[in-house]
Parts: C-alpha cells; structure tokens; sequence
C-alpha cells in the first residue's frame, strides 16, 4: 500500500497517517507500507521511502504530534498523459491500495486515478481521506484539521483581547484568518465573544468571505461601538470581497507599489489598518496570524487529532473491503454528548466543491445563532494532547525523510 | 500600599503583582492593598481599585495565569509638577509602600518619585519591581516576561520550521521579531537552530540591532544557502539598521504609500520578503509574530511565573526593611543546576538604560557561542504552567477592573 499527503499542511494529518499505518499493519494484509515524498509528485518521480518500520507505538504517537506534513506536500493538478506513469509504479511496487490525504483539490487526484484504474479493469483501491484547516468540504460534518486551527484560533484570541486593553486610549484590532474562500476559521476566531455574556464582547465585528464587505459600513460599525468601548477587535477572513466580488483592499493593492515596483504584498487586515488609521484616526493594530493557525501542535485539540487517527484506521478498512473512488466522512450523531460517525461518500461529491458557512450564521450577532456555532464547533477543539518530549522540553517531532 | 503596572504586556507581570500582594497579606504590615488602573496615569486621576480581596488561592493562581496587564498600563514620562499631585493621593489612602512594575522607562517613574519624597523627608518606599519581554535591563542577570516570551518563540519557530519544509520548491521565510533596540528575542527564535546538531538547522539567518545589517551581504547568505537546501529560515528583529543607523527598510517605508498617501506600515520583515522576491525571485513569506509573543501565556514558562512571583514577594520584604529607589534583579548562581538569587540594585542603575546582547554573541554560527546562548537561555523558558481552566476549557482569567 502507498500513502501520499496533499495540499496544505494541517497538525492533524500526520495522525492520519499514523492511523492508516496502524490498521495496515494490525490486518496483516499488506506486505509493505509505503510513503510518497511530496505527494503525488513522489510517485511520478519515483521517490518513495518505507514506512512499515514506523508502526510501534513510539513512532505512532510522534507521528501525531508532529505538526505539517511528514512526507511532504504538493499542489498538483493530474495530466491525463500521467496516469501510465503512476500505474507502472503502482505495479513495480505491488501497490493494492492508495490513500490520498488532502482537501478538496487533492480529491482531483483521487477521482481521476480512481476513474483511470478503473477504466484498466484494475482492482486497485483509490481511497480519499479528508483533510483541511478551512473546514470547506461537503457532506462531512467537518474535516480532520479544522478542530486545532480552531483551537489556536480560540486560545491566541482570548489572549490577544487581553493584550489589546491594557492602554488608557482608545484602539482598533484588526486580525487577519485564513480562509480565502469560506469563513470557518474567522467564526472560530470569534468564539471568545459567542461564549461570553457580554454584550459586544471583542471581537465584536467577524467578516467572512460568505458576506459582502461593505467598508463604509465597517467604518460605521467601528466609530458605533467607540461610542461606549475602549478597545474595538476585528476578525477578518483573507478572502473577504465587496459586493462586485472584489477582493477587499484590491485595488489598494493594485495601487501601492514598493520601491521596486512591485505590487503591495500586504493582505486585507494592513488594508483595513490604513483605512482605519485614515478614516477614524485611533490607534490601529493588524495581525496576520499566518501560517501558525495551520502548524500551532502545541495546541492541537485531542478531538481532532483522536479523530484524525480514527479517520485513517476507517480507510484501511474500507479499502480492504475493496472500496474505491470514496472520501471518508464524519456524520455527527449528537453535539452533547458529542458523538460522529465515520462514513463514507463517493469522491465525486467532495472533489473540486466547496463547503460554505450556512447563511443563517450569517447573523452572527443574533444570540440563537451564536448558541448554534457554539455548540457545533466547541467539542472540536476540546482535550489537550499529551507530548512526548525531547530533552529539550519541545515536542518531539518525527522526521521521515 | 500601592501597586502599578507600566510600560509594554508580558506573561508574567501579573504574576509579579500576585508576590506583592500575597507577601503584603501574609506579613500582616499593610491594612490595605490599592492597584492603580494604568499606572501612574491612575494615581494622577485617583483611579485606584482594592486589591486585598484577591490575596486568596485561587485568585493568586488565576493572576499567575492571567496575560499582559490586569490593572492595565501606560507610557508616560512624569512631569515634576505632577509630583505633588502623587503625593497628595498617596496621603489620601495612606500609601507607605508603591510597587510600579516596568522595564527601563517605568523605572523612570521610580526614581523621580524616590527623589521627590526624599526631597520632602517622606519615609515612603518606592519599589521598582522588574519587567519586560525584551530582557534589556542593565544588572539583572534576565527579566521577568522575557523566559516566557521565549518560549514562544522557540515553539512556535519549531512548528514553522515544520511548516516550511513540505513543498517541493526552494524558499525563504523571513520571521520578524520584537525588540527594538535589543536582539535577545530573536536569538530566542534562533535556538532550534543552536539545540540541533545538523549543519545550518533552520533558521539559518539571525539578525539583531546589535550588528549593522547589510542586505547584499544578506542575499548573498541565502543565495548561497539555497545552494544546499530547500528551506531558508531567518529571524530578524523589528529594530536591525543599516551601517548607517538607519532602520532598514525605511527608504522603502518612506517610498511607497497606499491609496490613502499613507506611509507603507508593514515592518522589515515585509520589507525583505519584497526584496528577496525581487533578487532572487524563489517562493518567499514574512510572518510577523506581533503581540503573540507577548501575550501567549498558554505557552508560559513555569521557571518565568515562578521568579516573577518570588520578585513581586521579595519586593514587599525590601519595602519592609525600609528600602526605597531600588530595583530587584537576578544574580544567576549557577546554571546546572539553575540557580537564582533575587538581590537589588539602584534604580539609577537601571532607570533608561538598556542592555545588548553581548558582542561575543554576534558571532552566533559559532559553536561554543552557541553553547553559551543555550546555557543562559533554555534554563529560562523550561516547564509548563497548569492552568485552571473555564467550562469551555480555556485557562481562566482574572479580570480586576
């Protein structure tokens, strides 16, 4: 069997690899595990390493506290004059079964190889396992990743509404989340005011991709709520447009060129620091909370990373029940206690889609609608990991290639 | 007495507050325990709060926990025609004792005041209690805030240095780091790079305020890194100058404008990452860690809470036996096994002036100086805080005002 990881990186998807791994070796069915340095890329370049010597318990639990992608990553869209290429080495190495780990994008791969094999009368198993910090795929109650983003959302919010209303003058924060295309990630970072009581507690303004930005009416939000508060904080999704479709701050960026001519690299949280620097005048702050909301392991929710192992243990069965051409999913049988099923959908219905926040949510400041996200996203990010520690005190981490 | 917070947030400060406070209850000298909201500007405006309620258990370790400043703070320089006005509210409530904790501007304050009521034969005592991320203070062998600042910067560079690795395709990140004037933060990035025994362990580039920065000297250091790997890694701190003293990338920040005509706000780390592209053109990102790294108390050092809190405790002792104008410090005794002693200083000592990395320290590819950073730094960031955590698991906070 082979196993390859795709896309970008999340702290959960090495303990899905760790879970397929696990079940492979605990069936005693296969021969040899495989692992496929950078993705699809390692198989067309024929760079795999052995991954069967990884499965005692030691090498288990250090694959899944070591955050990113321990065998690589790529972004790659399959030619069609590429599948013989695979196949032949799918067959130099007597690969049965292929687990895919990735979003949906990677899902691409998994449903044209799982279309090419099939169209060759081979019985190979193509098995797409889901993985996104974004949360964005369909059918799936959510995706294995989305829970410890979530989580270093939560934690590093709370404390940055600590850090932002120590100084006797009035301010803005402006912090900017992943998510170009949904707004899951930018309603976890507002958690801190779901689960308070307060009224217009920070952060009190949440702008995601699913709503138009209307900036002269974001302007008026922030002067409205320094009426009667001190400190202002604003999340803010990446990927937020105006009512044209317009990335926020576009043509800001289009404009501003640095002294090499180059165009402005600044996302939409410095864009909106400058328009409210210019508009309103206060103190501003924007922070882009970059790629640590993707590797943060040290704050890995034990949910998502339980899950993810149980995720790809899921895939090994399956597979050896001749599956092929399926994504697992989580069905969520009740929030509390908090149970999910693990189930499966053709790959056909998760590749190349995407999963927006529902529209009610929208109204997030409606008490009702803040309950309901609550209750959905506050079992993902519970339970803290255990790390084993290098002498050091950091988490160990596994480093195969 | 009195106790106030000032200058920039830490992890630890409050901790420090907690010492004073459970030390002036256990010694039985002081019939009650004020805190000044936003430091001297709330003595100025009689905008004091009781504190002698919080002197239990539990709220002691909910303070130790609490992040950046829970009786908030300031940034001002005192006027000598305020004097009188501090020394009216000071016979108000009856103040024998004012704790201000602060790093090398706070303690400003400290001296003035120490001189103004030695002028008038007051017998108060005006305690300087140490604090700040930045670890620039002259005397003390380190600062309370700066251990667990540091942590969070080795964690979170060894989860970055994770994430950079995973694509098949060279590039540069460039990580911007707090400290101004000072490069001690950064050289805390640089330590999973000192702790690794490989040849270039990332971040291979380290650039402080101490050693002028020249940015063909730089391109050339990860042009010819590139020649070897994949990943270059550099911390850089937010204050490094050109041979000239001039903050780089200035002519840059002066150069180009937003739509609004604004100057371009984005620190050196932007900065680079524009000039990087431009030079060499591979795939390049800054990240700036901005607040974080002084408002992560989940990743608070226990040895930084513990010595805060001991300071603020030792404070009170010297208080008792009648000190005034002076400052706590560290004497370090050993470092294996670690060991510190909390002694005085002056304030004069202290008061405005500032501490660089030591010159040796420049030469940080070297491996015995390598050594010596490790041996001061690691003692300081080891061993994690137990937090009390809300239903929603997220470390409690104390708010007091």
């Amino acid at each position: 069997m082979l196993i390859g990881l795709s896309g970008g990186p999340s702290v959960a998807i090495n303990a899905s690899m760790a879970g397929i791994i696990r079940a492979a070796v605990q069936s005693g069915k296969y021969n040899n595990i495989y692992g496929s340095i950078n993705g699809i890329h390692g198989v067309l370049n024929d760079n795999l390493i052995e991954l069967t010597k990884y499965s005692d318990d030691h090498s288990i639990k250090l694959l899944c506290q070591t955050p990113a992608m321990a065998l690589g990553s790529c972004r790659k869209k399959l030619n069609e004059n590429e599948y013989a290429d695979i196949a032949g080495i799918f067959d130099k190495y007597n690969i049965k079964s292929f687990f895919y780990i990735g979003g949906n994008d990677s899902m691409d791969t998994v449903l044209k190889l799982k279309n090419y094999f099939k169209s060759i009368n081979s019985d190979i198993s193509i098995i797409g396992v889901p993985k996104t910090i974004d949360n964005d795929l369909p059918v799936t109650d959510h995706t294995p990743g989305f829970g410890s983003a979530a989580k270093y959302l939560y934690h590093t919010m709370s404390e940055i509404i600590c850090d932002s209303r120590i100084y006797p003058v009035q301010s803005v924060v402006i912090v900017e989340i992943m998510g170009r295309d949904s707004g899951w990630l930018t309603l976890a970072a507002a958690l801190p005011s779901f689960l308070d009581s307060g009224i217009h507690s920070p952060p009190q303004i949440v702008a995601l991709p699913e709503a138009a930005f209307d900036e002269k009416e974001f302007l008026k939000q922030v002067n409205s709520l320094l009426e009667t508060q001190k400190s202002v904080i604003c999340v803010v999704s990446e990927g937020i447009t105006d009512k044209s479709g317009d990335y926020v701050g576009m043509s800001a960026k289009s404009g501003a060129v640095d002294t090499f001519g180059h165009v402005y690299l600044s996302g939409v949280g410095k864009y909106l620091e400058g328009l409210v620097a210019k508009e309103i005048g206060c103190k501003v702050r924007s922070i882009e909370l970059n790629v640590m909301q993707r590797c943060s392991a040290h704050l890995a929710s034990k949910t998502d990373i339980t899950e993810a192992f149980a995720v790809g243990e899921k895939a090994v069965e399956y597979a050896l029940n001749g599956a092929s051409g399926i994504t697992l999913v989580f069905n969520r049988v009740s929030n509390s206690p908090y149970k999910v099923e693990i189930g499966s959908t053709e790959v056909e219905n998760i590749a190349n889609k995407a999963k927006d926040v529902p529209q009610s949510w929208l109204n997030y400041n409606d008490k009702v609608v803040q309950k309901e996200i609550v209750d959905y996203m506050l079992p993902l990010i519970l339970g803290d990991l255990e790390f084993i520690k290098d002498k050091n005190e950091l988490p160990e981490i596994l480093r195969l290639y």
